[in-house]
């Protein structure tokens, strides 16, 4: 290690401290703070980012990075680490520190505010708040934003680096063209899936009890994580030896279950970043659409398999007697892909999804790029719905509100689960011809699976870019190709469509 | 306001928000965080104290310090910020800043290492980071020492300042000499009080629901706190807005009851401290012997007494009908006043309670003062128990591992326990001649009590003396008889003592 590395390492300390500390108190806002809290609080998260800003954009810090770049024997990682690192000085730099202190002290609060008016179904409640992020994030990324570069498409990078709207527009344009006349096609059979018996009296303790087993089952590190409850399921961790997964109970039981796979897809990703990683700028999953590409790989190519189910069926059946004791495997697994077009995404089948997303996608094109003014989105939102989903919501709690991540300041997150489902189908076909999937999840050895995307992926961290992991895993460049063929293909037999 | 001051209080900010960052570390670490986290986290702290540390010692601190010291036209609150934020940079100020970070590791880690020997009963597993704790702390003593003042007695000050081994000596000397000789006429009479019912098959659901409603009883207000499980009861808060409590659930129901008002009287002491104060360095109550008489004030003064039980028995005889609905209300509020020296500090009753503690503080002035060794410890607490209690622990868990307070860093905290009950006992002599103590009580006016205490101790902060309260509330200094007195009259009552 050179001595301006080193140098750099104890200078991050602190930096890397404050937003350790930052992950915790969102943690305990969304889970357990009381209602009260939420001013006092804020101005000690204002502080503390502020703390975070002003040592991320000192002129130390950016000397020592000058000083490690002019370096010629940097490790692999440490190279990585140095461009993170600038990386995040050049994104902060140009924004104001009062702003990004502002910034920081309202999303500390505005989940919250969110949180009430969605209970209270209340989008007047919420709308002045969207409005002030909305400007927050536009002004932020008019800073960022390169000669003639588009504001959404500022957005769009910080979270997923290698897309902007010209590639996504493409992308969901194909999946639009290809799934809503297949959609149509599979509405139109009439072939009726029953999944009444996932909607009952599943007591929330039971379904506590099963969400733990199967964070477990599926390789979630309780030694390492812990799961709680909070209004909007989510998954943030403090280091790789501290993942934490929330999950939240109703009556359909399908949810709880599944909100906890998608999320301990999550939290294994985040497990698998190697010690030598953890707690620095490369110590994280590499993007939000990786991330997502885990969260839904478990959820839905692994969860929602027959494979999956053979080996753990009957634990499921005897936690719920009452409820699945007579419903065979098959006859669960085909209710838990009934594709239903409906109002809720965290609720949507696999099919559908992505028109969820696609929805939010062009609303916040719209939001960002073409002036739509916030106090109309309820009604945008029921039309758009209406017009590709064919339901419209009776109020904002099943329509603009459902969302959390808005509330969060996060704009341009959206199109990364469609992205990301994109990368888990392209996986998944790579993966089945290098082992026997379905034939490891019926024998319960979903270890074989989860070390491959370990090994493959997650001890990437940062390490490389969402792109070239796809390539190097697959052979091939991003093709979303792969996640269409995989929802024709699966819901076509579900449904026996003729294609 | 000043410009000296005002840029005092900029400056302070980020020290109160890294303050507020390990306060929430610290209840994380004894709530919730997963067992592997520690080493990974204790780092994170470790960089967010030594920040603190940084800043409360650095040059501009000190001369904002002294240019508001030569201001004259400081209000009260600013001049006792000024003096506290004063008092807390000489106290840093000559520790080296990398033993004061890596102390701060230390014992992020210690108190779950404690918690594992105890659990396990392997004294051995945590008298080596004992030994590290107690000899930071007697080297931290001897930097801040004055010329010839002995570590304990600095040790005793950090925690209750109007207060040394000379104070204490007498303190628990004239315990000793009027409690030990009334306890064993007591336990000569034969008198039984059955308190069998106590014990046995009281669910944890139930307990918390009836912990969470006592403590809505006595004042603690949910939407300013919260309350969760963990090993050893304490409470914390991050400001007046949000003040969390703890308690543990065993088959003994008073244990959780007594924890539960007891850690609410802490946190009745903290949501009581003024909107104005809170946050800032006055913001927290006086001193640990005050708070002790705050959560023993609501535990025993006004929990144990027939008077407060009278409105609410019933509705724990509701809770519980198989274990209370035949115990009458005298039979449970005998029970819950049984005398029986015994092992345990947390679950002794109020007349022995205070011996539990002088043994401590006996230990503690032997590990400082006179060499005691380490490994030594369990050896000599058994002797002190069967000396002054006629007790001897089967096992370390239920002799010198039972209490937290040493794996927390915290060696001269003890005898604050027995103060506060002092200082509690004193008010109680006071405010009886103010108002119908046990008709508000009967009559479930508990918020009349709770006020007068607000109004004449919370709101206070830091901003008056122990000493001085004592005085202005009583109208006169520090007077342990009252405490001494009070128990000998109610114990002479209950087990029909001739004094």
């Amino acid at each position: 290690m050179t001595k301006a590395y080193q140098e750099l390492e104890t200078y991050l300390e602190t930096a890397q401290a404050l937003q350790t500390a930052l992950t915790l108190f969102e943690w305990d806002n969304e889970t357990l703070a009381p209602k009260e809290a939420g001013a006092y609080t804020g101005k000690m998260i204002g502080a503390l980012s502020g703390e975070y800003f002003r040592i991320m954009t000192d002129e130390k810090g950016k000397a020592l990075i000058k000083a490690c770049k002019e370096e010629t024997d940097l490790s692999e990682v440490e190279t990585a680490i140095v461009r993170e690192v600038e990386k995040e000085q050049k994104r902060l730099d140009c924004i104001p520190a009062d702003e990004y202190r502002e910034f920081a002290e309202l999303t500390s609060e505005s989940a919250r505010i969110w949180a009430k008016a969605r209970k209270e179904k209340d989008f007047k409640a919420f709308a002045p708040v969207l409005k002030k992020i909305l400007d927050y994030q536009k002004r932020f990324a008019s800073y960022q934003a390169k000669e003639g570069q588009k504001l959404y498409d500022v957005m769009l990078k910080n979270f997923e680096e290698d897309f902007d709207m010209k590639s996504l527009d493409q992308f969901f344009a194909m999946l639009k063209e290809r799934l809503v006349p297949f959609l149509k096609q599979l509405t139109d059979s009439k072939r009726v899936v029953d999944d009444s018996f996932l909607t009952g009296d599943y007591s929330e303790e039971k379904q506590e009890e099963i969400g733990r087993f199967l964070a477990e089952y599926v390789g979630f590190d309780f030694d390492k994580g812990v799961m709680a409850v909070s209004a909007h399921p989510f998954t943030t961790n403090l280091h790789n030896h501290d993942v934490r997964i929330t999950t939240a109970y109703n009556d359909h039981v399908d949810d709880s279950i599944f909100s906890v796979i998608h999320e301990c897809g999550h939290g294994i990703y985040e497990m698998g970043i190697p010690n030598e990683l953890t707690q620095t700028p490369v110590g994280q999953g590499i993007s939000m659409g990786m991330h997502e590409s885990q969260s839904r790989f478990f959820e839905n190519i692994i969860g929602r398999s027959l494979a999956f189910w053979e080996p753990v069926y009957g634990k499921l059946q005897e936690t719920f007697p009452d409820q699945l004791g007579k419903i065979s495997l098959e006859q669960f697994v085909r209710g838990i892909n009934k594709v239903t077009p409906g109002l809720i995404r965290i609720q949507a089948d696999e099919l559908t999804y992505s028109l969820h997303v696609m929805i939010r996608y062009e609303i916040e094109k719209m939001l960002v790029e073409e002036g739509l003014d916030v106090e109309k989105l309820p009604e945008v939102w029921a039309d758009k719905y209406e017009e590709y989903l064919g339901v419209r919501p009776k109020d904002v709690s099943q329509g603009v509100l459902q969302d959390i991540h808005w509330s969060q300041g996060s704009i341009g997150y959206f199109p990364s689960y469609a992205l990301g489902s994109a990368f888990g189908a392209q996986f998944f076909a790579s993966m089945k011809k290098k082992m026997d999937f379905d034939g490891l999840l019926r024998n319960g050895e979903i270890r074989v699976i989860r070390e491959f995307l370990r090994e493959n992926i997650h001890k990437y961290g940062k390490l490389k870019t969402s792109r070239q992991i796809l390539k190097e895993v697959t052979g091939e460049d991003f093709n979303p190709q792969y996640y269409v063929d995989y929802l024709i293909e699966k819901y076509g037999r579900i449904y026996h469509i003729d294609r």
